[in-house]
């Protein structure tokens, strides 16, 4: 890897993925700088990475915390606030954008990036999920790299390094199953938020364990996974594998299958994507060994069993803004179960109704991507209340 | 992959690699061209693939073979024999030699096949084994492309495309244990040559399912995978992995592991290297069903149990003609346990003995090498008789 130093910018910087990329950078003092970050409401943890990281640039989600921040620092950081701020962020001037930040807000500021030519490292679902037409036609016009994070997108992005897209066959993702990978439909009928939140290999947000538990999360990676690496979805196949170990697959035409494995640790991913297409130690890496592990499982997905990844690759066939209502509605059943106003199986029908409900618009732009988004809400809400 | 016609000289053509290798050149034949093959003593198998392939060259081990072939075919084919045909048949004009000529003997076809500066692919384990020294020298200095036919280097190839050899932390190489896997000690001392020859998952010649038995298979492979991909021994490890699914690993620095993995098909990594870096689809190919197979098992290796491995780590590290030593005694060892002369654990006994009796010669050129080869052959000779 080249010695200069790589400059970052980092959405959702006080989020799971965000103060794990922190460690990162944090790690690497002499190759990495944070120059500008946005933050939600956590302004604890922002003063913390402030004082340790000196970030030039810094944008929080709320008018009131950038006015008592504007107060209580000197004028070497430039303070933003908003949506505007998080586009901000994103395009103050650094050589890595990584945008974490969670749901359809996320997705602006990455086409915003995308145009300054810098390098995007992406942990925000919406923006392949929603957008992937967008996305991906605004890094081919300005030729950039787009760097998955989530850990099996990476993993299929390791896969093909030295290899050409026209020579693959199929990609496999695997899915641990989640916390209900044992109990039957019949069970699920009656499963608490509590035992949802049970994740048995990846310590994760809410959000992200209950998604895990519907495979409705293995649902959107198969949207990204289209959008990421231009293969149909009759090319992309689900296998549940326990252990989380296997973190994904490529299938090539010769038949000849390569994996990328390791133990459960989202800096990998995150380091990968930040020194591509270069490798570096990882400090206090937990190695994979996998004769401890013993054995790896591998099952057959059933898409009755785990409906929400059957109406995924519905949507993500049918295209258009179809995925951006399963994404919506996805959003405010998740929510409404976490809040108890829903049981677990109610999740899938919400978004069934909302996906029979809705007329697809092919080749949508951000407006109709942010209007559709925000009616799928409205009327998810309205099935609730 | 380019639309131009690919020459291939092969050695060993009527052995196991040299028939699968001729499989995957029948199945293309707009894209291979069998120019020149070597052939050891089976002349109905020769004829035919003098009839279906035509190639321009044919050498033959014996003299009366040669004689007699002169006498059957037209002047079109060019034929020879014994060492120097061997020689002839790899420097014949093509793109690409496949040695897959058993024992000590493919080494000097190799070395003059690399000064030619065709792409050489590699399925004569004493070439890397006895000479890994002056190979990877002469492969360097005439920037000839090394290729792997053996399943675990060549999935260790496949792994690191795309990567850097400085950013490697380890390779691993799986091993199926052989046929007395779940034997003790204890147990083999009363083992037949019966009970060696059932392999559980490749169907492979006598010498091969006894080294495999032995592990001394391993032991080889993990010389041949020093040389050819310059990982010190220290960074070399063998994981048992009893369904030969995973064909072989590399962990880098990041403590990412790529791995690559199949059904046991030895026609991926030979079509691999006839297509290197590209890959095309493989006639008849059984695609890996991970979910059918259920769980693959892995396990730590036992040095003791597994004592020809040890004794090949302690040779590999020796370096010199230390290991021309070893892969001599073994090949005599397991011959005279393939007659019935030895018992197996006799056959790590003879190479112990002929390990010790040496004194390691550093740098040593192909005479010295051959000598000592002779010589380790005649002392464990002695030994039996």
């Amino acid at each position: 890897m080249k010695k200069e130093m790589k400059y970052i910018s980092l959405l959702g910087a006080t989020g799971s993925i965000g103060t794990q990329t922190l460690d990162v950078i944090r790690a690497y003092p002499d190759k990495f700088h944070l120059k500008a970050i946005s933050v939600g409401r956590n302004m604890e943890l922002t003063r913390k990475i402030i004082k340790e990281f000196k970030p030039e640039f810094v944008s929080v989600q709320y008018k009131d915390d950038y006015e008592q921040l504007r107060k209580e620092y000197s004028s070497d950081i430039t303070f933003s606030y908003g949506e505007e701020g998080l586009i901000e962020a994103a395009v103050y001037p650094s050589d890595l954008l990584l945008n974490a930040v969670i749901g359809s807000i996320g997705l602006h500021p990455t086409l915003m990036a995308i145009q300054t030519k810098k390098q995007v490292a992406i942990a925000n679902k919406e923006t392949l999920v929603t957008a992937g037409h967008l996305v991906m036609a605004a890094a081919k016009e300005h030729q950039v790299d787009l760097l998955p994070v989530d850990s099996e997108h990476s993993a299929i992005f390791q896969c093909l390094q030295g290899e050409k897209k026209s020579q693959i066959d199929r990609l496999i993702l695997t899915a641990s199953g989640g916390s209900f990978r044992s109990l039957s439909r019949d069970q699920l009928q009656h499963v608490t938020v509590e035992d949802a939140l049970k994740h048995p290999n990846w310590s994760m947000g809410a959000k992200l364990t209950i998604d895990s538990a519907t495979m409705m999360n293995k649902g959107l990676e198969v949207i990204e996974a289209h959008w990421l690496f231009g293969i149909p979805y009759e090319q992309i196949d689900v296998l549940l594998h326990h252990e989380s170990i296997i973190h994904s697959m490529v299938e090539f035409q010769d038949s000849s299958v390569i994996a990328q494995l390791g133990t459960p640790d989202m800096r990998v991913p995150i380091q990968y994507a930040l020194t591509y297409p270069d490798r570096m130690p990882l400090k206090q890496a937990k190695k994979l060994h996998l004769a401890e592990i013993g054995k790896l499982h591998f099952e057959e997905m059933d898409l009755e069993r785990f409906y929400c990844l059957q109406l995924a690759f519905e949507a993500g066939k049918e295209g258009g803004t179809t995925a951006t209502v399963l994404n919506a509605a996805n959003e405010v059943a998740v929510q409404a179960f976490l809040q108890k106003r829903i049981s677990f199986l109610q999740i899938e029908s919400l978004i069934e109704a909302a996906l029979n409900r809705h007329q697809g618009i092919k080749q949508p732009d951000l407006e109709t991507i942010s209007a559709v988004d925000q009616e799928t809400r409205v009327y998810v809400g309205s099935l609730i209340d």
